[in-house]
């Protein structure tokens, strides 16, 4: 699983079906089968992460697996070990499945090149975070149903997202309309290759959307970059709140990945009101990753 | 489980009768129901901690449980999501209790005011560290029974210590009697308003006292403000040594929270003698961390 | 299990015989017996480590156990607790086995005489790594049967290195023949009273070596301290590449503990080839860290 580019429309819907049948028995445990009983999966992470770690480590619970963490600030890989030489290390210990964050884009590919493990990847660089997107995808399905011809708008920082990469292979793929919006220096060069609108006016782009999937504002790197004049002047243009939604289509969804950060790339009235699906996404990832390690790992022993 | 402050001596008894049973079959793995089997547990610790999250860690895994672990300076926390947040989404994860530990007072409320887990402060701020003290409390019953009218001193650093603050709450409930020593730089104002005595000759406060609950010396904070004069001068006043206790009541216990700083608060001879009920207060720990857990989750599923 | 210096040909040759056996079924989870289910074991880290940690983690849950990660930075220990304290703090909250890193050399003792628990050395200052120099040993007779009158190199810091020390105490007990190879800096005075030869030409001591086992060169500690002129000269003289082994005996096999340090200690041809056993090693690496925990803390309840 290392990113929605190559995965057809039939293989992101197998992959959501399964997700929505955990789903559906969330909160009833003695009731999912432990398809990967046993197994030992390894998280290894080049960047600090919260939530992504704690989705899978519970998802893989769930399914009676076992996660072992390696974060790298406490690793060996500060050695001066290779990547290649790391994963293939581990993985003769016995690991079934790896699940790798990195900052630099194409290290889980380079991992999959180099073991049999299953390799999930879990964020690379500026590249793909796919189960961020699955689960976005997930999210907009539960509510408005079938993506095709429907209008997603994605705010924020498209330059440095692998959140929005993601989302923009696998919403294209399905049929869906994506327009990016941002500042200009927050737009990549040749976005629109992938299919996608750019629009630099957020009102415009959101008059007719069904979704919004708005971005982080990942501050601590912008601040030295200037990528934005500041914090207050991007709320204004592209911050998502009542004043803008009221211009917005009417049942315009907001979704966001999360950590948020209020009053600035969302307020707090749209944050803990009824037009955002943001916990509901949580809820959807860990559903999202019990069907990737199932689909990956589950069932075979020996 | 917030405080001690608002618990009755009913409620408190129950936790603790529960607590012993568990002591009962201590050693005895199989004989004990893993009451909360499978159902995940958050750890969100705030400050540094290796006994109390442990001492939880154990508990939890004895009654079939898991722990996940998220410690501060790993987490998203740092990028500047509210504490609500930050519960409100790894709640909808799957987690059926939050162990909370905070340098802010009344933040596990806040928590709690925010959430449908069962929430257990395992320390916040200088408010409060309700397990500990019921692990207090716990052993002193061991050993000496009923403590209506019992005198216990709580002597070190009142002003800082969420240990004295919850012992002072249980105990009060409970009818001890309980009596503060410290440097007068270390008494807050006001103390006696919780219904306890100051008393700044330890000597005399020890004359006729049951057990002597010895606060550990935080120099790390001490040393900057000059909260006391010096480490030895420390020791000759309010340390715990065998001369100081050759002058007390015979049967006198002495507790301590951990970790021990020796020839500081505690002397060594005492510190290994037998007087002391330091490890007997760690098993008490995880006996009582079962029981708490068991109460607040065990039993049911869905 | 505190070092090899102390145990006999027949207890090493109990426990690899036992780690054999588990790695015949490595990868059958369901046929291994969990003997020691639900058990607790804590590792005590006062270095950073991934790999042992790991392997230990995975044996340990491959036998049903729990291990519960402690390591220094996080933990209590820097409050000033002695180590005595801690070992026991922790013993009583009912764990079975202590596996131990420590910086000083004779930590693991100090804890074993100490405490009831089992203790498992996992590398102290430079003194002992038993559980490598097994693994080591281990795969020295997968390949080559009985190791009596087997020669076997080491090459590299003899002075500061654990994994030498224990694999010379080792192989000696079984009889085979050990020589130490590294410049004069780096070789230990005195280290002909083990009962090995000391050879500063690498090309003749691998003459006639059935294995040579590498060192890594530690150079975040030999920077400072120019034990060695420069990386690029100690592979010339030191390095095990393609050259040299062109010289050495047609069958030699290459052992390393790893992390490797391409190029510096070891070439990539020669890392990355047939002539090393390195991925197998960490293999045996897992295999024997079942087989000590299952003779340690194996079967017994209560």
């Amino acid at each position: 699983m290392l990113g929605l580019k190559d995965l057809s429309a039939e293989q992101i819907g197998l992959i959501i079906e399964k997700a929505f049948s955990y789903k559906k028995h969330f909160n009833s445990l003695s009731k999912i089968k432990k398809s990967i009983n046993d197994k030992n999966i390894l998280s290894l992470f080049y960047e600090p992460s919260t939530r992504t770690l704690i989705s899978f480590s519970v998802a893989a619970g769930r399914l009676g697996g076992r996660i072992n963490n390696v974060s790298v600030s406490a690793s060996s890989v500060q050695k001066g070990e290779t990547l290649i030489d790391t994963v293939r290390n581990l993985e003769v210990m016995g690991f079934s499945a790896l699940v790798i964050r990195h900052t630099h884009g194409g290290a889980p590919q380079l991992a999959a090149d180099n073991t049999e493990m299953a390799v999930i990847n879990a964020g690379d660089g500026f590249n793909e975070h796919p189960t961020q997107a699955l689960l976005d995808i997930m999210t907009m399905q539960q509510y408005k149903g079938d993506l095709k011809k429907k209008k997603i708008v994605i705010v924020g920082d498209i330059a440095h997202s692998r959140v929005a990469r993601s989302n923009i292979w696998g919403l294209r793929t399905l049929g869906a309309e994506v327009t990016v919006s941002a500042p200009a220096t927050l737009i990549p060069n040749g976005i629109e290759n992938l299919g996608v609108k750019v629009e630099y006016d957020l009102d415009r782009a959101l008059s007719d959307a069904d979704f919004v999937n708005v971005l982080r504002m990942q501050h601590e790197r912008q601040a030295d970059q200037n990528f934005i004049p500041s914090k207050r002047e991007y709320h204004r243009l592209f911050g998502i709140n009542e004043k803008r939604l009221a211009r917005a289509k009417k049942n315009l969804l907001v979704l966001h990945p999360g950590p948020i950060n209020r009053s600035v790339e969302i307020s707090s009235v749209i944050a803990d009101g009824k037009q955002n699906v943001i916990l509901e996404q949580v809820v959807n990832g860990v559903a999202i990753r019990m069907a990737v390690l199932d689909l990956l790992i589950g069932g075979q022993d020996d």
